[in-house]
């Protein structure tokens, strides 16, 4: 991976309003040693993130990307961000990506055991190319992610509907995946309802309607696709939010993993089941993706 | 928190067998930068630990630590860990931890983002002071894990008996514990039985017979419960691994939070309904863990 930029954020109170938060930035080398072992960010996953994608300097939905790191922060009890902050370090980070596709992650940790306060930090690198993902699509398997549907609202200690550091099981679903011979998984509930991917969210097609499961606590709200149901509807489409049955999934007349950095991924079978791409919709939802948005 | 010492590992493979392995280790600064922002330790909770209590220089258990170690990696995919090699980390860090009480840390993680190999590292620190939940005793409120007690055994991407770094939910637990004026948290499946605690297994009593949750695929198998549950076989009592209902835990005659640095401590309280404390029986199992144990 080719990193592009780091940089360490002495994170200020939500409040302290100034011209700029140069003050509070360190620039980094991504290669070199930044963090300590005490980090419980690496001890025990305990802090939150998110990945912006960044296209020609560009970077994507950068307001919904803030917007759920301050709800995971609130979620996990952790100080509230100072969003003028991030945005500023965001910034920073967006004019070191040079061309073509790159990532922004936010990370914003519990801090130091013991320690008096919240690390945090901001990484930008060269995305991957996920170009043959955007067109000749992917195969997934739902997995089971063990709770129900009604599991999170009465259970907010399991830290559903945040963007955790504590992604282990994700990556685990995803090499179960690959055990399975598919690239992706779609998790759902033990009462057979879709949730997400490990690391996307997922749309379906009916007609000239698009749902995705609703975002109730169990699952991120998705900022990519939030964006592409905003384009959707400008384009005469229905977009709607429904709790939809796993039984249900090979009904669809076209299904898309979505996310931040690899965009609109069309499925081409969930299961055993195969789905049909329809190549030159599936380009324009990426053509759309990859024009700057904010 | 004193630190008093930290290591890199470089690690080797499992069979690599060597007169001492001091080539492969590197003593840090614990306070000091050593990770860098690419941990996949650090961005997705990536990886296993374990802590292991030390008692004036001599480390507790270290060979049912590193079985688990072991166990947890291949839950996790994780290359085979070189258990001679961890034996000589852990053996130089309890040289340095002096009189008292003092836990080794040790992590292996997947590794630097898109890198070739696994990172590890053994710390070591004094221990807080809990001679107070130890005499005193704590109350746990008992809170639902989401899970029932079969999915584990058909989701193994769910990690559950694995020890992985992934301990948000483990943490939200505990601050939801103490929001309820309770010191610590017994986790419960959604069928209700009873599981662990989030940092600690759970031992009851009934007469002179000592029972803990069955440690299936969903719950850590305790190295501290394995090694209390030999001592009371030596004085005489029965011992056994049973599926607990959570309704039945206000009939046991005393009930016990054990775990490798804190060690045991006796339960005044599980939700509302108080549990008597048995001191001088307590103080004769926390002497049995105070005590050098292999």
């Amino acid at each position: 991976m080719a990193w592009r930029f780091a940089l360490m954020i002495d994170p200020v109170a939500s409040g302290d309003d100034r011209a700029d938060y140069l003050d509070t930035f360190t620039e980094l080398d991504p290669a070199a040693p930044a963090l300590t072992v005490g980090e419980l960010s690496t001890q025990r996953g305990d802090g939150i993130f998110e990945s912006i994608g960044v296209v020609d300097g560009h970077p994507q939905e950068v307001s919904a990307h803030l917007e759920r790191l301050a709800h995971s922060a609130q979620l996990c009890d952790l100080p509230e961000p100072n969003i003028a902050q991030w945005r500023a370090a965001v910034a920073l980070a967006a004019e070191r990506c040079g061309a073509g596709e790159a990532v922004i992650k936010l990370i914003l940790s519990r801090g130091v055991e013991h320690g008096p306060a919240p690390t945090a930090w901001v990484t930008a690198a060269e995305a991957s190319d996920f170009s043959r993902a955007r067109t000749e699509g992917i195969r997934a398997v739902t997995l089971d992610r063990g709770y129900s549907l009604a599991t999170p609202a009465h259970a907010p200690w399991l830290l559903l509907g945040a963007k955790t550091l504590s992604y282990a099981v994700n990556m685990a679903a995803l090499r179960e995946a690959k055990r399975r011979g598919a690239d992706d998984a779609i998790f759902t509930t033990s009462d057979g309802f879709v949730l997400e991917a490990p690391t996307a969210s997922l749309i379906l097609r009916r007609g000239s309607t698009f749902i995705t499961p609703a975002p109730n606590a169990g699952i991120l709200h998705g900022t990519t696709q939030l964006s592409l149901f905003e384009h959707l509807v400008s384009r005469g489409f229905t977009v709607g939010y429904e709790t939809i049955p796993a039984e249900t999934l090979p009904a669809a007349d076209a299904a898309w993993l979505v996310s931040s950095v690899r965009l609109a991924a069309p499925l081409v079978a969930i299961d055993d089941a195969p789905l049909a791409v329809d190549a030159s919709f599936t380009a324009s939802l990426n053509d759309y993706l990859l024009s700057p948005r904010d």
